[in-house]
């Protein structure tokens, strides 16, 4: 039933454009003009699909001219001149917008207003064109907008998932330390719905963790983010061909040697070149990594803290009962003492003939006695089992 | 004994033939034919032989001119040109056969009727097409059928595993309910059951994901898979190879620097068709991955679930045998003193003479005053138990 | 002290030959010749040494001139023109040399008779023959007999791990329903041998399917499987060496171009038909690792259902226990109940005077009335008992 | 709330320098200073901001110009020239100044005054520097001070978890052993905030685990920390093309040839000493890797030990339980036996007509009747469940 | 306080040296000079250092001139001429010693005394030399060394672990079997400190085992094992160096041809050899690799066996405990039945006027009335359990 309701609302939807300089405009577009425009493919689209969000995981899809991008809530379609949002209505998703808004309006100036994380691409990129060009750059045109859109998703949606760890972790160990006191009902309903949302958003933040660790693992990954960089790079190809077809046509013979040489030397900076591409990336995505890894460690910890109080609260539940029953066991000691006396009562209150009936002291002598006796026993019983060992706790 | 009889079968098997108009023919073949002809393997009809179905798990096995699917009910060969289906009477199989037939009547449009992804592959061979061929292509001669046929039987058979996990879970949830409020033996039965499909249903997901899984890590064999691709540089070697030959009849010399740069440029751009041609796979079979590897998360957020819910019904257990066993203390407790209550009635019972047998508020004076003292004492009892924590549920 | 008894039956032993017709012969041959003729080392003769059965674990073996296989009971020395087994008398072993003479003494026709898998190869190698050899072939003068041998050696090994697996389970899950139903020593005991049966044969498969992996995992190593090619490599080389000497000799300038791009072309086929060469092995080690995966999967999933049918036992009992104590506890208080009406009756029957001994409706008032408001009590208690959730099971 | 805070301490904070000499210096330094002249990021700051310790794990990032370190408490930045460390006042961050202070203020000699490590790395690179140089070498300017740095915080880090771990131990063993003699609730709260410890130190010493096997994995992150070898690495190719300039300018064509096997050759000493190089960093790393991962296995063993003094404790509870249930049963057997006596005493205690009342041995042969009958019940109970294995423990 | 200590130990330690021909020699050298002589590094000798036994674990480093071998008990310096043991005095080093200068006495003859081992390198080196020398073999000089001396050290090794794990085997089973029968104090105990062996000796074991393990996986660390054919590699690499230093001074230009082709086939023929090379080390480790994962494996086994007995264990503690408090609710079922009786008793006991007191037959109906009374509805009772199901076992 999904599939009809889903192909008409794909046809034409809705997206905030967010530009360059952080101007946003809503636009219609249908599947057809999407999928062709930027080169990604309808299939890529269903993960964008807000109907479809419980299909399909957080994922970072590099496509030819945009990244793809599914994380969580923020479902978003980054190029390399401008973003396309969906379902900008979202509450959480406003707060990207403003994010990347802020950012992109402060492009060089302006870091200190509280954001301090919205400067810091600026330096690096200050420091890394030095790095990448020491030389007339083949690449300093344009600050890459793709990878600063990238950041502020990654920003939010780590801090996001921080944020429901923290209030995860902030009802989990009181929860819990209340169910170590008191196990009771109440409290292990409670336990069993924090586990269950535990397993739910380490099972989110894992996913993001894999897809960061995926691309972490593959440079040439890596380097396909840096969507700028490529189109910059193939510019340059073509710019070689075209003028290498000239220049074939004019001398073909006399310029082999130079053009060779030139050529080695253009394949040793590129690759150098597109090592700085690629570390850009990398350190961008490294310090998000080591965030969502450290909210899922942080999960992680908060699960084992689950599993020992779990162990703690069955053992105690098994030594206070073992302390019931021990208890249980005297009284029951005591009664089978009184049920002996009970026993010796009853016989004398038989109306049999003893022959002891009018006999002046046996009333004391027997009531006495058995007393004595009885009390003898149980004493010596609870000694045993002191001895044996059965009662230590 | 089966050997015998699959022998037998195999010999001469009706296959359903889906061409590549989604014409669908019956067709007799023996196992000579189909592994001569395919470039396939007697070992691999094993597979796609129902018989032998708990044998071999899930697989798609790349050979030289076809593809054998073996994905859950499904059964197949795929080449460049038609689809070979096992069991076409089988009701599940029959839903793929629709599919795909849908699918390859529409080549170009008509992809609004309901089926939204059969367009999504379109779209992806034309943006494709654009990007693969820059000049006049090498590839461009036809749509990979293959692909399609695959992306085909990806798409059922993710479905229909979705499907059985939204089933499994929509039985298991509420009987796990059930048995947290209350343990039953058909409660337990009824969890014993799912567990039991759980553990199935996983290993084959875990099979199908795996097995995306090892293509999506070797770029290689991912290529092998558009064999469309495959032939038509087997042709485009055949074809240089011929040219070759000639042209070194002719004039070997005058060539060399022409021909050395010819090949050197093919084989740079043959690199980057190869990977867009892998890159076509990829994508493929990367959404296909996400959508069974979103299933398999959520039969694994079921697996915690029943163990959350385990560890939740142990502990309840325990702590509402706690609870009874603290009553029955109390209890014995009560019986305890009113045991001894019946030893001072015993005792005054005893056809003995104590010299209080006239005295006139004995009576009243021995009930009550026992009376008193066992309530005594089993308030004190009680106070005690509180007071070191034994009665603290 | 297993050195010295091992040491001297190494030094002699008593090895069944089976040459490529299929034909057998004993041999008796001394560690020396063996290591010496066979390249292979006196470290791996250990592997096939039975008395050491329990030190090494089953392992396939690629050394220079033979492939040392010990597979479960099936320890064999295989090379380009035989096969060496040792044990020849073992049942188990009997059955592998059976299947091995009936595949090798039809070497073309004869399938038919029961035996579908022995003509998997050859159709394999005619296929493959065809796809090796597009000019004229270096691979073409024999077919790889000691792959023949190998499969042969999977094929019985997978088959009798699958059957020792389909036994187990065939023993285990009526022995686990049988737990299910009722808990007794008896059947705990059955459990537990079963488990540690499942532990040892796990170990087994795992073993296996680890060294299949390693190989899939290696083509390099999947190349050396393939001795006749490696062979035909080595005999090429040194024949072209002589050549080159040759040439050389007599010309070496006007040949320096067309050795040259001889030798590339070459080495281009070289990596396609070593491809090739490494595919046939491939292609024979999935088929038999899927297989034993999938045995991998059943044991697995044996061992989950024994774990599952052991938390619902635990459950179980711990249920049935609450039940017993539940009743135990309304035994308990219709006890303390009676005690109650005891102690009234205890009291009036005191040989004390009350005053009501003669009074005439006081006996049934008494009687009655402490019945009463004993049952009163009890049913009061019981019904607290319930509206506290206490007796909810 | 905490961004625009450490926003502003980030603007300008204070560190401690040591330069060469072990010469400690404090400095103030804004943001832009340090990002820029180390090469480094304001997102790479963040690490080292103790208010954010929380949300970073423990890594090595390996910059441009720099190493930023952030182990545990140890926070810093280390370059070719001198060390910048944050929280000096840290009682931890002082035993590191000191011990830095101490190792670079004795470069050659006095390394036997109870410092044995700190001599490590002078033999270390005495051995290397002759095996790097065996011609006049391109790296004998000068030691890297910055690996002698980043000895020095793996030394301090590595020896702080392994006393961290040790203390661990000390409390963890004598707490376990206690809880495994005697269960209570105090204990059972030591080893509950012991396992809390555990897994939190388990996970820091993971993550630093972590850090260094992906180092070591990584051969070229390896190189990339030896700083000064990069640095000459780049003055020696900026000089090379400096005078590649120069000779092209005067003669082009003449030494061609020289060139090219100047740069082969140098192309063939490079990879070896970059093999070298990459080696001093290794050998370092592997050290700390080693003692790292044997306090990550002391910490699981303990953590293994933990689980089983906890199934040991549940099972000795299970047993003890067991052994209290046994001596109820005979107790409440023995009770039942006094009931049955107490029954047949308040029988002939009715004020019925028995017939009985006056013969004279009946007293007798009631009681003692009635005792025979009933201690021979108990004893054939006791024996019937010794005989049915009831009381087996 | 251990810094010191070890400090002035390491200073001036006693080594046995063991030389090429199999003889010992004590030697006192102090860190400085074997350091410097051997190429390793202080940081190294740490590993050796018997003091420091628990901060290390099992570790074979490869570096330049020398193998650091630290595997358990033994602590060795392997070189290409000599091997240096540390603590020659220990009993389990005795051992190694001795096997190594039998091993070292019997270079060519000898091995049929009971170390069948002690000929398998030399049958190796021997079929190696052939395969490794077609031509005037670059290795040939001499047995490696090294290698020998490594392969005692292993076989020693995995003699001991193997040993051990046998050793903790025969006490296991008893103990767990025991257990399973009777559960104790004293027998947890047993099961307690096997199973912390067990896990202890687990470690071990897999550290030598991950040792091992990470230099198969590493072609180049195996590689490098191989001293002698490093030092060949130099040795020849100098020899070179040295004659194009000759040969470029007489004649530049005419040699250039020959030169190249030269350089390239001993490329050709060099890798090959290097193949050969490390495939010595690969077989050598790969054999004990084997043995230890065999070792591994029957240690998983046995910590299985153990965790299925303590779960059979839990089992039957909880069934037996049902067991018991079902006899214990029949037993109170009886006594509330005779308490019901005892108040039949009590009432008509009563000093109260019933009318009854002298009819004649009262007596007997009364006691023979409740008697059948209350049996009826003990046996009621009980039939309602075993309908219930609730005394099935």
């Amino acid at each position: 039933k999904g599939g009809g309701k889903s192909g008409k609302q794909a046809v034409m939807r809705t997206w905030l454009r967010i530009d360059k300089h952080g101007e946003t405009s809503l636009m219609q577009a249908d599947k057809w003009r999407i999928t062709h425009k930027l080169g990604i493919q309808t299939r890529d689209l269903r993960l964008l699909d807000p109907a479809l969000s419980t299909t399909y995981p957080s994922a970072i899809l590099c496509r030819d001219k945009a990244i793809v991008v599914n994380l969580e809530h923020l479902k978003a379609i980054i190029t390399t001149t401008f973003v396309l949002v969906v379902n900008p209505e979202d509450e959480k998703v406003v707060r990207f917008i403003n994010e990347l808004k802020g950012r992109l309006s402060s492009p060089a100036t302006g870091g200190g207003n509280g954001m301090p994380q919205s400067r810091s691409f600026q330096a690096l990129t200050d420091a890394e064109r030095m790095k990448l060009a020491p030389g007339p750059s083949t690449l300093g045109l344009d600050l890459p907008f793709e990878l600063k859109a990238l950041e502020v998703c990654l920003d939010v949606m780590a801090g996001h998932l921080d944020f429901l760890t923290q209030e995860l972790e902030a009802s989990a160990y009181p929860a819990l330390d209340a169910l170590a006191n008191k196990v009771s009902s109440p409290h292990l309903e409670r336990v069993r719905r924090i586990k269950n949302n535990l397993v739910r958003l380490t099972t989110r933040v894992e996913t993001v963790r894999e897809v960061l660790e995926k691309f972490l693992d593959d440079d040439s990954d890596m380097h396909d983010l840096n969507l700028t960089a490529k189109e910059l790079h193939e510019q340059e190809e073509r710019r070689q061909l075209a003028e290498a077809n000239n220049v074939d046509a004019h001398s073909t013979a006399s310029t082999t040697g130079s053009r060779s040489s030139g050529s080695s030397s253009s394949a040793s900076s590129d690759s150098s070149v597109e090592e700085a591409e690629t570390a850009v990336v990398e350190m961008l995505l490294e310090t998000y990594f080591m965030h969502v890894d450290n909210t899922y460690n942080k999960l992680q910890t908060l699960h084992e803290y689950i599993g020992d109080t779990e162990d703690l609260v069955n053992i105690k539940l098994d030594q206070h009962r073992n302390q019931l029953i021990t208890i249980d066991l005297i009284l029951t000691a005591f009664t089978t003492v009184l049920a002996m006396m009970t026993v010796v009562g009853a016989w004398f209150g038989m109306n049999l003939w003893s022959g002891l009936e009018e006999a002046p002291n046996v009333f004391m002598q027997v009531s006495v006695g058995s007393s004595v006796i009885g009390l003898g026993l149980l004493v010596g019983f609870v000694t045993w089992l002191w001895r044996a060992k059965l009662i230590i706790y």
